[in-house]
């Protein structure tokens, strides 16, 4: 009975308003010492379950309604490349995200999303029902961890989506699928408005884009993904989780901040400020997206940013408002911060306004990206 | 007798090679969660010791040889400041503090550092004695732990060092000072070089900078302090611990960094990369700083970094190698990173001379400092 | 029989090869004093001669095929415009236009361009009569003064253009017609494509685009302008004259540079270097173009640059060379400048590749443009 | 008598306020098409006449109070070098330039300046005797064609300057001298002061620097050398014409901007904007210079600006005003600019204000200097 409350509470809450996801676990374990950059694998949460639980939390306090478990990339098939170096299975890696997920999650009444990734197998050429397999390998796990909800990630592939789907859809739990798209569509040509209405047509409940381009062309796209599917009844809710990374000149290269020459040691520079990410959260809110979140880059303070921007459409305040208000708040009201001259510090629009250098003067702004082709299903 | 051992520990450790010191508690604990801005005061160690104990094992997973305690502005005096809202007392603080670190450091082989901070009382011009009892409540705290030295950090006047290090040297344990400088010398404007002399006849065993400026222009200060006290006999150990942002637009600024426009909620696209880090350790080692470490905006990749960069000189590897190696190192060279066009990815030449881009083309690379003092002593 | 050879001559040149146009009349007769910004009226045909003379010649010596008349906005129904100022008439403007241009250009066998331009009686909607007899009077002018073909420039209204295509047809001489477009069509959205068609329809023998938009920009129009008319039979010969400053920031903005917050007042420093016009003549050339020269903002050692880098390709060596050499050439091979460290500044790969300061370390690389309408029909 | 009155006429129009001098000839007849870059000589005084005069009287026109004979590097032993292919000597050159700087000069009662570079011969270390013969030759010119006032330019070597005013001083005509100075002295390291104090103690009634800094660093040096001669009775006026291309990185760099990457071909990035002249023509108003021109990059615009800048103070009304007034001026409020949304463009403060971009976000806003020495006292 409680289980099958559980299940449809993420609709319950997409109804109501905005729901906001977490941040990036991958790329923010590798900054603090637990996971290798290129390997993308979290053992971590069976060698360094603290690191893991804390950041969890930190997303928890930070205002999200969800957190999605640490298990990114870990399919058997790809656990087994070369390079890997990886002794651990699937069902470890995945039985031991949910439990740190679900750990964190019941601290604020949060749920657990567990994700699913693609699979070399597909990229191989691979027999269907091989790739079926990797899919339903993790699902099985997901459900005996009773997570609230599926979601596949960083697809760029449509017919891969529709194979997963189908085994998403075979869980009793409302199923979300997430592609990541730019301006060019994806990894064979299909256009973004083509891939919008196939993957409503999986019968997911969520639909929309993560990873690989920043917030302004990931709501660029978005923006097309919700004109395609205007006039489907019913749709699905619609979700965004850009990087956490500016990068607007690759906007219209398939493979996005992966061809930066700056990729993957030397992204700092481009980091979102926190009111990057207050109008990422607003911009999306006024597009329609109905759950905004963050993919690798978005640290906890910025998904406190969104949090705190929806908050009044949420009727949530984010837990961490006990130590940081939106733009400073009422902390730097009272703060010496709020006489210094030319003023404003305490308020919004000095923070929407203010002109942001990068103390690199001797660097350009923008990086001319690499032509060729990375293959980042491999290793 | 052991304990005569471990006070005398960190100046074996210096008198063997490069040290390395830990990084930013109170930017990167606000980050997560658990740190007001402005208010800086580490409440965390009492009401989320989980979050500091992680973020002291982070830094001891980069390498570095010492866990400063999270005991930032935490004097009686300031904690009883209008607007600190806090109901712990110094010694509350600092006890939880020390605990916490040495747990940490504990779990590599690290030291403690009992850290000291300028006082309210001095710049409100009180009586000598009532600024020295401040220091003193303070030290009586980090004997009663038991830490392996003391460090008085971020003061900008060189008469308050003297009176800070009358105290610490009434400690039987190595004694460390750092003040804030820049081009500019002190807030009194006492040069660069007579601040060096006069805090080396304080008779502590290591002298140095931290906070405030960016690692070039802290090093060209460096620079100055170390040919200012060439011919003392004994000379101090040198220790510098910079921000981790780049602002060379306020080397001449003696408040530095809080004179940014963007200070302190977008600093981000200043962020120091991981070669600015590697490259500020081999600048520091060969300029013969001793003690090498970070201050605000230094996150664990960044002291990592300096970790790896001297680990040939130290003959320590850092136990996040196992994670991380120095600029991707041979997990680059077996990913397929290494064969993007272009190439190089793999190579430390690459990383040292790669174009940063901020993805921000509307935005200038310098912001124009505010003109005014910052009045930081207070909230 | 002579005049029968001569108004063919810029056939005959364009069959045989590139033919390079001239630069900036207006803009650069302002920096030297003898023009009004915003005015943009030549009384300097009249008031000051030498200065017009001189400026023409320069565009010969540089290595130009043509040269145009300096009878910019000179309709009677423009200079009779409130703030105008002017007492000439159109004939005594253009009469003396075609005087001066006829003088230089026969210092190096060059031709002469009978210019026309856009008329307020358009604009305000008068009768395509009234229309009509502005461009009669203009052209009665220019077959007095047996100019070699004309050429309507800067009209942003495809329906104008054809009006004026009418009466130029009249006259026994070759026509060109230029057109303002950005990427987003002519002043009432009609796209490029079409905007290419109906001007190769109007007859005329060349058809192309000037002003308003970057080289970048105009290339990128000029690939559509050749796509839309790839399948006509006879088709026009193609001209390209961009401004001589770069903003890419407004090629999606009908109005183009006009949106800039520099204009017209501080424009320099998006001033394209000697290399960006030898690329420019380059890609033009590649992409086809057959007649390459530039607008506001190309001074004479702009035109010399696209001159040099086709002097193969016409086998016409520009009378300027000897004086300047492309990329310095062989005087820069005999200087001291050959021997500066780092090298290489007396090759083209060295110029083609230099990174390009502004020294304004405090300001943006790109400028928001303004959202409104510049009324440009007006003053 | 006559001649008397003239031969004052310098001195008096420095006791009466500020003299605006004229721009830069070579690098703008080099854009013409008339000099060659790295030769840097003047044959065009013979060849190309008109093309010099034209030039001349564009700095009348602008409000210039001086012009400058065009009779750089024309010293016979520079005219002998290999790879300058002169077959003129300095006495043609010299007349010739007299001449067309006269007739230009007269058209707005100017007055003219006889230009003395320094030679080869010392440089190479010559004999005193043989040094000063060149400037002897030069000087026997200017006083045939009676010139008004003479100046020593371009001089990196105090000793060179104390020999050339040696000889300047015999001819009974007002003496100007110029170094070429940074903030590290001159080509021997003499500082800026002693620098000072010798050219002043030569006699000089004018001294100063010109070319190699920008206006900003240049006024930092002007500064240091009002300082250094304050005590000094009688004083001489001062003078100062830095280059029209900013280049805030070199200014610790003795050989300025000949050590940019993108010297000589690509400084067109750099150019200062008319506000960036007015600036300059005010600041060094307040700063006690007396004569205020321009070198290399200062084209007749920016000349304008500054004679417009000091319309007041100077009480003369530049000429070009009726084409173009400070700012726009009166033609703007007239004009549609006006009202452009935003507003503000027939302001001063806007234009003051205006963020300027480059059009370049692939590139950054500084250059790292080349590190050696470039010889340009060769070719």
């Amino acid at each position: 009975m409680i289980t099958m409350i559980k299940r449809k509470y993420i609709l319950e809450r997409l109804a109501a308003g905005p729901v906001v996801g977490d941040g990036s676990m991958m790329f923010t374990l590798e900054k603090r010492g637990y996971v290798s950059y290129e390997k993308w694998i979290p053992y971590a949460v069976l060698k360094f379950p603290d690191a893991v639980l804390q950041l969890h939390r930190e997303f928890v306090r930070a205002g999200a309604d969800v957190i999605q478990t640490a298990s990114f990339y870990s399919t058997d098939d790809r656990l087994n490349l070369p390079g890997k170096d990886c002794n651990f299975t699937c069902k470890e890696i995945n039985d031991a995200a949910c439990k740190l997920a679900r750990k964190a999650a019941d601290e604020n009444n949060c749920l657990v999303c567990g994700g699913i990734s693609p699979t070399p197998s597909f990229e191989l050429g691979k027999d269907e029902k091989v790739v079926a397999e990797e899919y339903a390998k993790q699902l099985r796990c997901y459900e005996e961890n009773d997570v609230d909800f599926v979601m596949c990630e960083l697809f760029d592939n449509i017919r891969e989506v529709e194979i997963c789907a189908k085994e998403m859809k075979k869980l009793n739990k409302p199923v979300a699928v997430s592609m990541t798209l730019g301006l060019m569509g994806d990894a064979e040509g299909v256009a973004v408005e083509e891939c919008a209405v196939r993957m409503a047509k999986t019968g997911a409940d969520i639909i929309g884009i993560n990873c690989t381009f920043d917030p302004n062309t990931s709501l660029k796209v978005m923006s097309r993904i919700k004109s395609a599917i205007a006039d489907l009844d019913p749709k699905p809710y619609l979700l965004c989780q850009p990087v956490g990374f500016l990068c607007p000149e690759v906007e219209n290269n398939r493979l996005g901040y992966l061809t930066l020459p700056e990729y993957p040691l030397a992204l700092d520079p481009r980091t979102l400020t926190r009111s990057d990410a207050h109008d990422f959260g607003r911009q999306a809110f006024e597009l329609g997206i109905n759950y905004i979140g963050g993919c690798c880059g978005f640290e906890p303070y910025h998904i406190r940013s969104i949090a705190q921007e929806l908050q009044e459409e949420r009727g949530i305040i984010p837990p961490v408002n006990d130590m940081a208000q939106p733009y400073g708040g009422s902390f730097f009201q009272q703060s010496i911060i709020s006489s210094i001259e030319g003023g404003g510090r305490q308020t919004k629009e000095y923070w929407q306004n203010v002109n942001l250098g990068s103390g690199r003067p001797f660097n350009p702004p923008l990086a001319k990206p690499v032509d060729r082709k990375i293959d980042y299903t491999r290793t």
